[in-house]
């Protein structure tokens, strides 16, 4: 697969981008598009040339001169930086150049920037955002997760069409449990707007759970989690902090209780399996879904793992051809408001 | 003050009730009423007899001979169990002989009870129920966390004005800092429900700190948090099972590496802090705001320690007069939607 990555994305690009580049075209058979400033991005990528013999990796630097940055206001950026590394990203897609983009800048830019070259599937209300959450037994999918903060009945409907092939074709689970983010797991609790989901959700086709509450998320419940971009974005901003507090408080127990020093270095191998699991860059990117063409988002602040493994998660995406998956699905069952 | 405890409400109703009642009424000068079969509650009561010389304490038994269950419907249960312990507690509330009622029991039926008998407050377009949760440096409280589902900017507005007043009278923060729940910092960012809330928060009389994201709830950015019952109720249901699924594992990681192990007697000290911040019997129940009378529901799972702290949080809300500092709130600058 030929994947364009946007160079400048990110907290950390062009550094983590250019290894993370690095090391997805060592470990596999794709060829990275490396989309920036030609010539800073030529320097960065000689910064591996020893450690990785970087002139054997199947790496290509398309220029690209402007960057769009975190703040900037992401339909307005991709209107007027039409030379920026993440339009050019979607451009090489939109123009069968590239197989699928990945960018871990602006991600409201990002949705911008696929909607402007990539455009919408046909019959697809909303795109959504969509992406994984540590559970105990494993990891789950959020849509939306911040796309959309107002939606309706049918735009639910179509997010769990749409996570549900992504779930199925990209992570692999072969039924995907869908559940919808509700107060109360019987099909009467609710707001009007999951209360108007369940019904149209229960005749989906797909495997429809029923509604999940705040506790069955972490606890796995679901494979794939429905809910609009308001209440997406909260849990997800809502569990970052939550699981910052609870460190900052152990680390704190520790710093007044210097007895229990004597316990850190075993701790460390106690901790080992939750260190991995709240590991974002294990999550490999936040597909846009309902985009004509392959599209992914990392987090802000992806190292060059993370970086990789988004790589990894667009390619498998495309591989998977979950674009055409989409458009058929929408196309058969999906399109109920018209 | 005068407390009605519905003896017979929570998972551990009534041992956790009545032996709440007696480490109330011991370390206190309130009476407190005990309302459920007498039989069943005296015969509990004479339990603690021994230990704390009962007879000398400040508790009477009121009669009521039915129970509302946790799983019955609210507002069936209530206008069906005239004399069950929990309609009984807001019936002495609403007759003057107690000055708050407290429930561990279904609390649906808490604020059905509290509507039927103690009425709304003039004015007051929604009740909501407000509860705690902690933060890095202390606690936050939240309100909706759930009575009301879906709701219109002038709701959440009053539940500011009235979450407000609680959260200065009985929790003694002299100016507190209040922020609505929301997906973005800007005044601009939000779903039509938030925006429209945050116009009105501007003008409010108290200190609006603007839009809180989920990440900044358990860094304790503000003291008041405000949002419709929906998402409140996903917050608070959610934080639980991401603090049990870490705790899970941690344990796990202590299975998996038996080196680890050496480090539990230390660990306990350094994880005190934690576990006291996570324990809800500190919090001392969820008051309904906007009822005509002092009603508090405590934790389904309530031990004798938590309900015991929530008879104090009723009796300073009593002490306080909260229900009139917001009647007189509300006919003054809450009323804006007639």
């Amino acid at each position: 697969m030929i994947i364009a990555l946007d160079a400048m994305g990110g907290d950390n690009a062009p550094q983590a981008t250019v290894e993370g580049a690095v090391l997805a075209a060592k470990s596999s058979n794709h060829k990275i598009l490396l989309v920036g400033p030609e010539k800073l991005i030529s320097g960065e990528l000689l910064k591996y040339h020893k450690k990785y013999d970087v002139t054997s990796l199947d790496i290509e630097i398309i220029n690209a001169t402007e960057v769009i940055g975190m703040d900037e206001h992401p339909a307005k950026a991709v209107r007027q930086k039409k030379d920026s590394s993440l339009s050019v990203s979607a451009k090489l897609v939109a123009d069968g150049k590239a197989d699928a983009c990945v960018s871990m800048g602006n991600s409201g830019a990002a949705m911008a920037a696929a909607l402007f070259y990539l455009k919408r599937i046909d019959g697809v209300l909303r795109p959504a955002i969509s992406t994984g959450f540590p559970t105990v037994n494993g990891s789950c999918i959020i849509a939306d997760m911040g796309a959309n903060a107002d939606c309706k009945a049918e735009h639910l409907f179509q997010f769990a069409i749409m996570a549900n092939i992504f779930c199925k074709k990209v992570i692999g689970i072969e039924k995907p449990k869908i559940g919808l983010v509700s107060i109360g797991e019987e099909s009467t609790k609710g707001n009007e707007l999951t209360l108007g989901a369940f019904k149209l959700m229960e005749k989906g086709k797909f495997n429809f759970i029923g509604n999940v509450e705040g506790r069955d998320i972490p606890k796995g419940k679901a494979d794939v989690v429905i809910c609009d971009g308001f209440v997406g974005n909260i849990i997800l901003k809502f569990g970052e902090g939550l699981a910052e507090m609870m460190l900052k408080l152990i680390k704190k127990g520790f710093k007044d209780h210097p007895i229990a020093w004597a316990s850190l270095p075993f701790l460390w191998f106690a901790l080992s399996d939750l260190r991995k699991k709240v590991d974002y860059s294990e999550f490999g990117g936040a597909p846009l879904l309902g985009v004509d063409g392959v599209c992914l988002i990392g987090h802000g602040r992806s190292e060059a793992k993370a970086v990789k493994n988004a790589v990894f998660s667009a390619a498998r995406a495309a591989e998977h051809d979950i674009t055409n998956e989409i458009k058929e699905a929408i196309a058969k069952y999906g399109n109920i408001s018209g």
